[in-house]
């Protein structure tokens, strides 16, 4: 059966634009937030394919997306190359031995090693593929390269990242060597999540805006291409979708074998256009925000399927939807983003 | 005495291009921590005039910038509008009751009143302007109203700026009464500032990156102009500096009466020359960690001279200086700066 989104990520025609959230399968759900409880804490859920399953398919039954994406965490990609990961209630993730030299970066585990260690992903994915409609897709999603760095290195969330960064300009060769590392790493996981069954798969640049426009290529975009080169050879009916946020002074510069650049909501559609939509499908963009009220959200629904009504799109926000959204506005979101584009 | 800060301000041919630093008087310093030990906290820093001249001026002294900056933080102006302000250690400013009604902004003082109530920081102004060499600058300053309404708002620093937001769609028309009202504070502050003392202004809209492009100029940028027309009308001489941070997008859409457009580092020199550099004379704007490395500073000031050789300019960083940055690299990029650009 053809799978609407799927096409839409070839560029295809489709009855409607499909839709989808990042963090859909979140903490906005009173039916998330009773699984994470079962689950006790946020990595057991990421452990647990069956109660990952459940919080998955979740937003696919409720909210009435296109597609459902893989619940889980980046961070599980450096947990399982040896670093010890917790998640710290009101701080976030946290390592405890955070990589400071060459002797802790060759320490860790690499390549299909670690992608092998990932197992409840992959049973994850399995479980979802069995109960997902057939007409729905799953997507597969992975960190960047950089941004799984900038963890590794930091050892949990920075506001000015200048730990990184002092590597960035001190010892660039080090952070090449980390990021070498964890792309071999992710080139491995992503294959094994398309083998498990997902039909698309989407790089998550998070903190792709952390890096000054000049430097971004070296030291996150060509690994981000690397990975897109390796699965796209292989696997070529497997759509790729890139998102780097919050880089609108770059979009020049985006260059490579993909399918679908997810748009940040920083970056006004129309910009993108002009600068991406000849060469990519373009994915995004409302502020999250706006799901606090129907009016914000109905005015940009309108507004992006007018910037979009001769273009190739797939509707998303342009970050995650956050904790205190309503559901019923990300339901009325997502029903207007299918109403709107119908054709 | 002519300074050579203030010409470089309204695009005059100067010997050399000048240079200071966001957040030069700061806790990269060893002699600012010595003097920030002696008054207790940051607060009663900013409240005592004979340490807050002290401070001003060490980096004159120590990195040889070529305009002092008065120090204060923007916070001061809520404070005084009557909202309690403490800055917690690890957490940073916090404010006991945010702003959540209408009755809210209402109960607080405004306009006028709220200027003459900041004593300490004209105080301060007086004592630098009595101590500063003839040939160099004092730079007054504020928060814009957005940014100071997202601390009046959230209460405190936030990552989401959820709270500010869910008002900026939900409620419109209250965002804008406490802008507006904000604003009619500011506007008298830089008055009482500029008739203190100070040589130029700017105004920080730090926050400015939370905000979606296609609202910036309704929730922020227009504010800031209504500031600089009122400065402009009656104090021609004093040159204006705008430094709306990270909204590389928006750079079409700037416009208004001021002289300096401050470029932070995600925003590309060159684009913001192609998009700005005829109107306004520009600032900025090197990535600041770069300064943890000779080398990386070295190549940035020399792509930046290259960059605006034909342009009008203001070295500074594109960004604060940051607190483990050693002494020595500060040193070095401020004498560069003035030795790459000697005519």
């Amino acid at each position: 059966m053809s799978k609407i989104f799927v096409d839409a990520c070839f560029g295809k025609s489709t009855p409607y634009t499909p839709v989808w959230m990042m963090r859909q399968a979140g903490r906005y759900l009173p039916e998330y937030m009773e699984v994470r409880a079962k689950a006790g804490n946020f990595l057991n859920l990421c452990h647990n394919p069956a109660l990952a399953c459940e919080v998955t398919l979740q937003p696919i039954d409720i909210v009435g997306v296109d597609a459902a994406i893989l619940f889980s965490d980046i961070l599980v990609v450096p947990n399982e190359m040896g670093m010890k990961l917790d998640f710290i209630k009101g701080e976030g993730p946290v390592f405890d031995k955070p990589i400071v030299t060459e002797d802790d970066i060759d320490a860790l585990l690499g390549g299909k090693e670690v992608a092998e260690r990932l197992t409840y992903v992959y049973d994850t994915i399995k479980l979802v593929r069995a109960k997902l409609a057939d007409d729905k897709a799953l997507i597969g999603f992975t960190g960047a390269p950089w941004t799984l760095a900038t963890y590794m290195i930091e050892g949990q969330g920075t506001k000015t990242y200048n730990i990184c960064k002092k590597m960035m300009y001190s010892n660039p060769a080090l952070l090449h060597k980390i990021l070498a590392k964890v792309t071999e790493v992710v080139k491995y996981y992503l294959e094994k999540q398309i083998l498990s069954g997902v039909d698309v798969v989407q790089i998550f640049d998070s903190w792709a805006a952390a890096i000054e426009p000049s430097k971004y290529d070296e030291f996150s975009w060509r690994y981000m291409v690397q990975i897109s080169d390796f699965i796209k050879a292989k696997y070529p009916h497997i759509p790729i979708i890139m998102f780097p946020k919050g880089i609108p002074a770059f979009l020049d510069n985006i260059y490579g074998n993909f399918d679908v650049f997810g748009v940040d909501w920083s970056t006004p559609m129309a910009l993108a256009k002009e600068k991406l939509g000849e060469r990519y499908v373009l994915q995004g963009n409302m502020e999250p925000c706006r799901l606090y009220s129907k009016e914000a959200t109905k005015a940009c629904v309108e507004s992006l399927a007018d910037t979009m009504r001769d273009g190739r799109h797939i509707f998303n926000l342009g970050h995650g939807i956050l904790p205190d959204v309503p559901v019923e506005n990300a339901k009325y979101f997502v029903k207007l983003c299918q109403e709107v584009s119908k054709r």
